[in-house]
């Protein structure tokens, strides 16, 4: 197995408002529109996709049935402090749900969390070990 | 907020077992061990790591609860279906749970899908409308 996650799929509850949180909201680049039935972002590295939630578990040939938390997160790293407060700012704005405030964490960086409207959580981070480049994807210094 | 997911993280219930699934069994590359806290694989693009679920939400700030499809897949492209069939004979051999098996897809590609030890579910899949660069990673030409 070639060492890549091609796509993350998110399975949502209700596609246009889900496209228009991400899209209009977040600002991530897409050609799909609030009627589409499968939304692909073009982003650095691995792609997202949104797809409604019961589809994506037939399609994957089991319950659809879940609840609660589903213990996986999606981190988005940042250059700094700074950068994780603005981030958050603009996701007050756009009515996403703050479930972090920023705060310094255990491990010397600074970071927050929130959920996008199926209750998918982003942790957007600071961490001063590592890089981020150009395109948003991380460079390992050390862990 | 830059188009890039820097890295996805899975909850896991045993760190070891699910250290060597993915180091040993799907052979990606990190530098983790078994008694590591946390384990972040090099991936291109996005990265994977795996921590302990509890802890995961502890992180976040939200309630650990939660059963049932997690309502996210990662998708694994590859180039022909004989890659799919071919990974999926590597997954029944580590002991990973085939839980939809290779077959052609109503989109006109030929997929499958397996749970990694927590359930968490992978597509593999050959989307012939798709190219997939050398890294692994998603070219699309048409949608």
């Amino acid at each position: 197995m070639k060492p890549a996650i091609s796509v993350i799929t998110l399975g949502v509850s209700d596609m246009a408002n889900s496209v228009r949180f991400y899209r209009d909201g977040l600002g991530l680049p897409t050609r799909a529109s609030e009627k589409d039935q499968i939304a692909f972002f073009e982003m650095k590295g691995t792609m997202l996709a949104l797809f409604p939630r019961h589809e994506l578990a037939v399609d994957a040939n089991i319950s659809p049935a879940g609840s609660g938390f589903a213990g996986i997160t999606l981190s988005h790293n940042v250059s700094s402090m700074k950068e994780v407060d603005d981030l958050i700012s603009t996701i007050r704005k756009i009515g996403g749900n703050v479930v972090k405030v920023p705060q310094e964490t255990a491990w010397g960086g600074y970071g927050s969390y929130f959920a996008d409207p199926d209750g998918y959580l982003w942790e957007v981070v600071y961490n001063p070990k590592w890089k981020v480049d150009e395109e948003g994807l991380v460079i390992r210094n050390t862990d």
